[in-house]
């Protein structure tokens, strides 16, 4: 049952990361879950705001925030379709959320590679859940990107 | 001049500090600077906001990507009256920043107790300058919290 809702979520990351993908931005989806239910969907937006911080998890917690009108968002779960780069973990670690998921790995920016305390002790990780359609859709983007700058 | 410069600045970043510490926030502030010419000025609103992201550093890095219409700022220096946390700290690099400058440290959550490469390699670090004042506000700060608590 877990298992299915987690992959439930994270195909509506997913779906999330696809339209970062139509938009031209590097497909990255989440999907910040409650009590069961989504509360807000946000995906990459880096070249749309041009802004360096407009990372989905970003705005999904910006977003979290503002809907429960609270810095923490410590009964959450957060469905991301690539691991958490240093910025956006540390930012979940000021939010105390409960629970992480994410699908790919990130073997180049990925938070894992810095400290481990920049998640929040208290936050659950799972790590993998529809990790090849989210590493096929970002290889499929940067092919395609490598072949229009040539 | 530098010098002069540096600390002129870093006034301006500690009047920001001033107007969180006025709206009982916790008073850090931030200036962003271009060619000589302040573009942007933030102070901490993640009271107001119930943001855990609206960090003084994130929202002068938004309102400066906004300015350039640019995810980087590589001619741009910020000024922040604390050491940046590991999410501003990885927020800076993704914008290239070319200088930071803070004033005082932090001892607990500042980016130094983190890994070295959350920062950019090419972003020039500047500290101290007015550390005492900003120590000072903080320190005042949390002293009147205490007593408000008890």
């Amino acid at each position: 049952m877990e298992e299915k809702d987690s992959e439930f979520f994270m195909r509506k990351a997913l779906e999330q990361a696809k339209l970062a993908y139509e938009a031209g931005e590097i497909p990255v989806g989440a999907v910040l879950v409650s009590d069961g239910k989504i509360i807000t969907k946000a995906h990459n937006q880096t070249e749309l705001l041009h802004d360096a911080t407009a990372h989905a998890e970003m705005l999904a917690i910006t977003s979290g925030c503002a809907h429960f009108n609270s810095k923490y968002l410590s009964e959450c779960s957060l469905y991301v379709t690539l691991e958490p780069c240093p910025m956006c973990a540390a930012a979940l670690a000021w939010t105390q959320i409960k629970h992480i998921v994410w699908a790919a790995s990130d073997e180049k920016k990925g938070c894992s590679l810095y400290h481990p305390g920049l998640l929040h002790p208290a936050s659950q990780l799972e790590k993998g859940i529809l990790g090849e359609e989210s590493t096929e859709l970002l290889k499929q983007f940067f092919k395609e990107r490598r072949q229009k700058n040539f």
